[in-house]
């Protein structure tokens, strides 16, 4: 079957928050069909490979109340009003680890959760880096870590890094250096 | 600073629905301070690497209202109640693809947004494939689509492949090819 539009003829606001937005679209199929499309609005993300001078990858671990578990993940962080992706990405650096990147590369983009949410996820890696001064937000406690990048993909591998962007960022900038080899 | 366990003060549901739900809770943090975490319920979900005998990997086409468009996605879909996830995998590709899985072996799994989720990937590879008649659901409209890998990989390289859970799973796919060679 082919794949099919679907025109909203209702749309419902559940929620309006600080990270995410709820609405519930009604939608108009074939044959005067209907159905509900639970929808999560996000502003987008970023996330960032950063390598040291000696080639380590910059790591957060960080407590995630949503499954309860601190995880190991790139430098990431929610894109703010009006603000550019890779002004998101420099800030965000900075503020989880101190690092001031000297320059910023987009490696891609995607959807995160397509099924029910509308986030993009913009990849970055960033370049001549010089070491500062971390400055979370005031909710966020977050320890730096590093981890050479075979080291990552080992973890990665062994399911021990869950986090779906940092596996994607890892396993797609090192596809990329090796295309490139 | 190091990570920091969030203990709960209150749990408000703000929605209950057919695909997710929405929690806000109230977490203590260091020294009285208190925040909000936004979390969206998902029941968790499969996505599946199929090859057929002249080693294509199968695709489906499929329009997603969160994003207004036509995405190009590794068949996939939502845990039922009380349902393995291996089933989970076995029922979708024969509803979203027709083939019936002789073996399903899990690759990996992982979170796709713990920033505001507690949705899981469970990340399956097919084999032994046997071609029947797709029966998606009521209001799904899906169309069959098959690449070779290497294809594949260039998709996701240039941005034409949008979605998480086929960039993960693909590169997965490929980076424990690899190691195994």
């Amino acid at each position: 079957m082919m794949t099919q539009e679907e025109k909203t003829m209702k749309s419902e606001r559940i929620y309006e928050g600080k990270v995410i937005n709820l609405r519930v679209d009604t939608v108009e199929l074939p044959e005067r069909k209907y159905s509900k499309r639970e929808i999560v609005e996000h502003s987008g993300a970023v996330g960032i490979i950063a390598l040291t001078e000696k080639e380590e990858m910059i790591f957060v671990k960080q407590y995630r109340k949503s499954v309860e578990e601190v995880l190991l993940e790139i430098p990431a962080g929610r894109i703010e009003a009006d603000e550019e992706p890779e002004m998101t990405a420099k800030r965000e650096l900075e503020e989880e680890t101190g690092y001031i990147a000297n320059k910023l590369t987009k490696i891609t983009e995607y959807y995160t959760s397509p099924g029910f949410s509308n986030e993009i996820l913009h990849i970055y890696f960033a370049e001549g880096l010089s070491a500062g001064v971390a400055i979370p937000d005031e909710d966020e406690y977050i320890e730096v870590t590093y981890l050479y990048i075979d080291e990552a993909i080992k973890k990665i591998t062994k399911g021990e890094i869950k986090d779906s962007k940092t596996i994607n960022a890892i396993l797609l900038y090192k596809t990329m250096i090796e295309g490139k080899k």
